[in-house]
């Protein structure tokens, strides 16, 4: 009997979490302030605690998970790797597919494995509130969850539009007594001005991180917290790479190649880091960003510095970016939709150490399809581009007869995203054509630095 | 550390599922025909095939599942058993709580246990396509993924309210590549007639099952799945209990209580009566079905001949019930909102083997919520039956100072039901008072029998 279903025990759970910055050909650019010099802890210190900039500045290898944070990992961790036989059977290639199924939490995505660190690294620094954004609400949900486990209270800010169209993940998000405003609100300045000259403002991103970060700023008892992009947040993600080295390291593999969707990057980063260390040791094996062709960051974007946010809030970092102020086309993959990418994730492509490949949208949920028909789960839309990549990747093989192992990353279930499967089926869904013009204008708008 | 996780190996899927017939005190009571004659195999050969009904009449004690389903079930089995720690610390008490959690199938709920081997079933008898009824869509969904799973067509008439306003059920269906009716439809005699006569029609489940039936008996290459009440449903639930006592062997437990939801019977049995067994060889172990005041069949029904649906289409079966006519308050466990009980289980309640307890709406939204807060995972509506009478026997041991060992079924997720968890939050959630003129009505319309 093949086994498909590879599991850990709750001791398997890592000890450490692995910090890619250790292995990095050459050390991380910093972020920049307003005046072109590097921002320095005192003032990321105004919205992150010491605990959260220690390992956000750490160059060590490998960093403790509290005790505290494993025994909350136990709640839904260690995630199972399985075997996808039935989707290899349906592809008819040689290749071996695994996947790593980060869709059993809680908020059913891998959100809560940094959302859960954050919430104990603030807790242990005396925060008792935190603030955040969220725009569909992953993360807004798993932030809320893991503020309940650490007894922190959670403000966040949903962007109106999704506030008023996707109330499930707000309502979970209040299941764990979370507070749940539409931004623009009426709680901070940046809304209030916002809200005086368009009071219809239906919000964005870039708002609501205003929002939270303003809120952050102004109380002393009261930190921010963000999902993807910096480093603590990636580092967090290792566990996803660490398990599912140790789970197929019990069937004897090891992958050729790692797929993984891309946004801020702390999906790809959680899964592929920890086998970037062994590439450094000479292993031979490809890491794969996999990245919506109407949002192509690391494809088609520009090595620079711009801001984090879409209003020039945030520090100067050194990304791949499409423009702080380039709007993505309306895709359902509403965890993609970033204009840059996570300043490792960005430097670790442009060394060439990582890969990157842009899939359009109707080709993302075709592959989702196919693999709930093949293996049962659902993914959610941002999975699908990884489920995407791979099966190209299996069908190739199918072609050379190469019996590569390929793995990727299942990070969500798609059960609050029906919708969009809805929309899909009905054909109303579409492709968008890499907006060209939109990025051009955008990239004209990239700060000057030094 | 203690042990909060407990998983087991692919390999420990259980071989054989547990037959509670075979150490049942009597010999269950046969179903009838509307002549008060026992109904044979051949007259329900004509919905069901000889390898469903023979497992359906079995007095075997052990029957073997079939390794094509082992291995389906491998998608998501074993389940884990989850020790909750924090539950117990929130509410101070000496008990030890564990829960069996479902939730992680493909669907989201402990239904595809008997859809997989349902699907199996028909297709080793050659039999093409399956049709089924479905309300909000728990069992519709998973017989469309196990339909998929076997290639086998299934057709499912979903009700038509439902169809309307929970479209995301729906959306899984289509996914898993079901075709999904809103019932009444124009594809059966039944729902032209209705049609016909009321073209505004919103449905009801009893209306399904006689679309679905009525279907499956007018086409040789098409057969009729159910979800729940009939013996071999119940059998293939029993993995979940049969899982979650070797499970609790490994830590060195043994439950004195288990409490499950009870609808038609198949969540509670699937926990229960593998644990039954161990009653009759001299075990304490009280098993505890939980309903809803509003529909508290087992407390408050009567044990009587009637018909399994709404409409007396199907054979009659010796259960407690509320009168078949009787239309249960709209309460969100809409699992649970079934006038009658499994045959099975209703006679071991009559013999006093299990217990029944019945709850009430708000209370158990409450524990939910409480649950979610404590441990993370938001539970089903039908689940929190479960949970609240599981954390009011732990506040019960909290005063007399026991520390018992419980389980319960944790069924599934809530990720569907945030809509119902959203009215709770708003204060529109109501306790029904128990429908005594409503029920008395309904009974006065028991057919008569011998």
């Amino acid at each position: 009997m093949t086994i498909t279903r590879i599991n850990l025990e709750e001791n398997e759970i890592p000890t450490h979490w692995y910090n890619v910055v250790a292995d990095m050909p050459n050390p991380p650019l910093p972020p920049l302030g307003p005046d072109g010099k590097p921002v320095g802890p005192e003032q990321m210190g105004v919205i992150f605690p010491d605990t959260v900039l220690e390992q956000e500045m750490s160059g060590e290898r490998w960093i403790a998970i509290p005790e505290e944070v494993r025994e909350a990992y136990r709640i839904w961790r260690p995630t199972p790797l399985i075997r996808a036989v039935r989707l290899e059977k349906a592809l008819g290639t040689p290749a071996k597919i695994y996947y790593k199924y980060e869709g059993v939490s809680p908020t059913g995505s891998h959100k809560p494995n940094s959302a859960i660190p954050q919430a104990y690294l603030n807790k242990i620094a005396g925060i008792k509130r935190l603030t955040t954004e969220t725009g569909a609400g992953q993360w807004g949900s798993s932030l809320a969850f893991a503020g309940q486990m650490f007894g922190i209270d959670v403000r966040i800010y949903m962007v109106k539009i999704s506030y008023q169209q996707k109330p499930f993940r707000r309502s979970m998000m209040q299941t764990w007594g979370a507070e749940v405003f539409a931004s623009p609100s009426q709680m901070t300045k940046t809304g209030r001005d916002i809200l005086a000259r368009d009071p219809e403002n239906q919000g964005s991103l870039g708002i609501a991180i205003s929002e939270a970060v303003e809120e952050a700023a102004s109380r002393a008892d009261t930190k921010y917290a963000l999902g993807s992009v910096l480093n603590h947040v990636l580092l967090h993600q290792t566990v996803i790479g660490l398990e599912a080295k140790k789970q197929l390291a019990k069937v004897g593999e090891y992958p050729d190649m790692i797929f993984a969707p891309c946004g801020g990057g702390s999906n790809f980063a959680g899964i592929a880091f920890p086998f970037l260390a062994d590439k450094a040791a000479g292993k031979q094996v490809r890491l794969v960003a996999v990245e919506p062709t109407s949002c192509p960051t690391l494809t088609r974007g520009v090595y620079a510095y711009d801001y984090g946010d879409a209003t020039g809030f945030t520090p100067l970092m050194k990304m791949y970016t499409l423009g702080h102020d380039f709007m993505p086309p309306g895709i359902h993959a509403g965890g993609l939709r970033y204009h840059g990418d996570s300043p490792l994730v960005s430097q670790l492509f442009h060394e060439k150490l990582i890969e990157a490949v842009a899939v359009p949208q109707l080709a993302t949920f075709e592959a989702g399809v196919a693999f709930s028909r093949a293996e049962g789960i659902i993914p959610a839309p941002e999975s699908c581009h990884a489920v995407r990549a791979c099966m190209d990747e299996a069908i190739r093989c199918k072609e050379t007869g190469e019996p590569k192992t390929l793995l990727f990353n299942l990070s969500g279930h798609g059960h609050f995203d029906m919708a969009s499967y809805d929309r899909y089926f009905a054909g109303e869904l579409e492709d968008f054509d890499y907006p060209s013009e939109a990025v051009e204008a955008s990239l004209a708008h990239l700060p000057k630095v030094g």
